[in-house]
């Protein structure tokens, strides 16, 4: 059989199949997986890109029934069931396709070079180096006008993602470049996060949210409700009417499923999401599965399942066992989601929890964010190194990983 | 007073100017310090690019004295007085030029991107992605022969960067990978180590060469001495008359100064390098101090002095020294250098050193390479993470950077 994707979800149903009487193999165009919870880090310079990454063979090196193939999938082939990958074609039994999601602009994938997204380590350090470039270039800028602009960071979108890059962004400024430059106060910079909606954080009890928005106000970042964003050019983002000049503007607003859905030849929603059936099969075909953000499916509140890792690791262990039910010959059973609740953190000491009716914030949320998050990652290398620079950075103030590198000073 | 370049000696030579009455402005390109001796680690996937590279301005945060500027220095003029910046020209009084080094492919430049060399992070995370890649298409490669030349690794040059390169691939093949992999027997890769001269290390004594080689070859690596490599074509190199089938080369056989030693007016050796003063300022300029791998000096023997990071820093500080000096109305003192020694490593448990006449090799030679080392790093958390991920390393025989990133796929 064939897993498409090295994600929550694909992994998951790997390990899952660990004793099962198959033959896996899991194809991904990247060689590592990644722990998309902590990108943020490493866009501002917290982490490095080795931190919250994993090489996927590397992971199921001991699990002989797994091959794993670097290799990027093209298209599927329901009905002669084999996947296209760039230089032949993989026959399946079983299919479970887990191929995620990337950024959706909202029909204008112009605004993708002005305004990047958070969902590879490519991504993360682009970010990275824009907003580091852009402390550089204010420091040797005479012009007030065009200062302000390099020190007026623009973040897109209310959720977890959005929050934690806006709160990032902000503490960058206050704390850990404070003391390095001559010519400027990086205090003084200025960070805008633009909601659309009418709350952060639509996912949490409101409480929760307009926590989230009191301490992200400490931080002095300034949040924009109600509006949309109608455009983005080189350096200007507006929204609603008006028009900020930012050097950096960051997009965490929208996302789309993998193209790969398409050539199911199923139904989608508007977001490219496939529409599943309840046990996670396509519709007409039992033996393929989709999980994960590229499936569409809703709880029994009739609420669409978030794209959040915990959904995709929860239907990857399913999909694996319905597939153990096909070849035993039983029937395939819904999906049920268990939700463990949900985090967000804003900084320092500073974050928001929705743990099944336990609500915390402040410190607390921030310690368990803290120690969930550290002991979710794949290693005990990973764990550790994560665990020291975390520690480092809460003592110094400091951020570990401040290097500008890449093709372009911008 | 302007210093040009944030390596080892520029860095020194600011830090040593903490106390004098001096206005300092330190320009560099990047807006990090990297420690090269161990960027052929973050090549094979030890470590990551921050763990070894510290910002310039957090080194000197403290120093209020020095202002530093990230930009590209693309000339100097010595009768006017500035330096020439993309954006404007810096006047200084006195000039501390400390620039470096890029690779030199003795006239043939096209073999630059056939065989990268290893002087910048970009550079080592390219030969990374480069050896990653090879195992992962050789796993799906069927043809025997194209198989075989994924699977080569030729490694040109015999100096310490070299023989620490050619090492480390061929620890990565036999230890590191060697159960990731369900269709190659990553132990079955070629490592060719090539060397025009007699024999490796030739800046160490005889015997400590003879070791070393010997201790690549127990690792497997096969070593050609006396031949040039006469010809790179893509996925080829042609040593002597012999042409080896190789998906990656590697370039670690010659430097060239930087450019910027042309715009002073002085006479330059073959390589590029400024035949300065013996304490180490320009002919006609005593204003002008060049030091580190831009600079051309010989010892009291009349060898030339190495492009080693030890003498740069001590450069550095002697060139520091002579600024106070003439602000002092005092003479410039010619510089002396101290020898401390020399170190390679070859891999687990084996190096060789040098130290003033004690020479070590094994494991004692390897020990004192990774105290010296780590020691020698910049700020305690680039010491800690450094020491921990060797430690990890030692223990499971693991490499904790295994990413493939980067746009191409090779």
């Amino acid at each position: 059989m064939v897993i498409v994707g090295g994600g929550f979800g694909g992994l998951r149903a790997a390990k899952a199949l660990r004793d099962a009487p198959v033959q896996i193999t899991l194809v991904d165009r990247r060689n590592h997986h990644l722990f998309q919870p902590l990108l943020y880090q490493v866009a501002t310079a917290a982490l490095s890109p080795a931190d919250i990454a994993q090489p996927i063979r590397s992971v199921l090196r001991g699990q002989a029934n797994v091959e794993v193939i670097l290799g990027d999938v093209t298209a599927i082939d329901p009905v002669a069931r084999h996947i296209v990958v760039d230089d032949g074609q993989i026959p399946y039994d079983f299919l479970i396709l887990a191929a995620g999601a990337s950024h959706a602009y909202f029909g204008h994938d112009e605004w993708g070079p002005l305004a990047p997204g958070l969902k590879t380590l490519e991504e993360a350090v682009a970010i990275r180096r824009r907003i580091l470039t852009s402390f550089e270039e204010a420091e040797r800028q005479r012009d007030p006008t065009r200062r302000k602009a390099l020190m007026t960071f623009v973040v897109i979108g209310g959720g977890p993602t959005g929050v934690e890059m806006a709160g990032a962004i902000a503490e960058i400024a206050r704390f850990s470049l404070a003391r390095d430059f001559r010519h400027i106060d990086t205090r003084d910079a200025t960070v805008i996060l633009v909601e659309a909606g009418e709350r952060l954080l639509s996912a949490f009890p409101e409480r929760l949210s307009r926590r989230a928005l009191a301490d992200l106000k400490r931080l002095g970042v300034e949040v924009r409700f109600g509006l949309p964003v109608t455009a983005i050019a080189p350096g200007q983002v507006s929204v609603g009417d008006e028009v900020i000049a930012a050097n950096t503007i960051v997009w965490a607003a929208g996302v789309q499923a993998s193209p790969l859905g398409q050539s199911l030849g199923v139904p989608l929603d508007r977001a490219g999401l496939v529409l599943i059936n309840r046990d996670l099969s396509v519709p007409g075909h039992s033996e393929i599965f989709v999980i994960g953000d590229m499936a569409s499916l809703h709880d029994s509140r009739g609420r669409p399942l978030p794209g959040v890792a915990q959904v995709a690791m929860q239907q990857g262990a399913w999909a694996a066992a319905n597939v153990m039910r096909a070849i035993a010959g039983r029937g395939a059973r819904p999906f049920r989601y268990r939700d463990l609740g949900n985090m967000a953190t804003i900084g320092r000491n500073s974050a928001v929890a929705d743990l099944r009716g336990l609500r915390l914030t402040g410190f607390l949320a921030w310690l368990a964010w803290a120690v969930v998050h550290m002991l979710s990652l794949i290693g005990f290398r990973n764990r550790m190194l994560v665990g020291l620079q975390w520690l480092w950075s809460y003592l110094t103030f400091g951020r570990g990983a401040r290097l500008i590198t890449g093709a372009s000073p911008n």
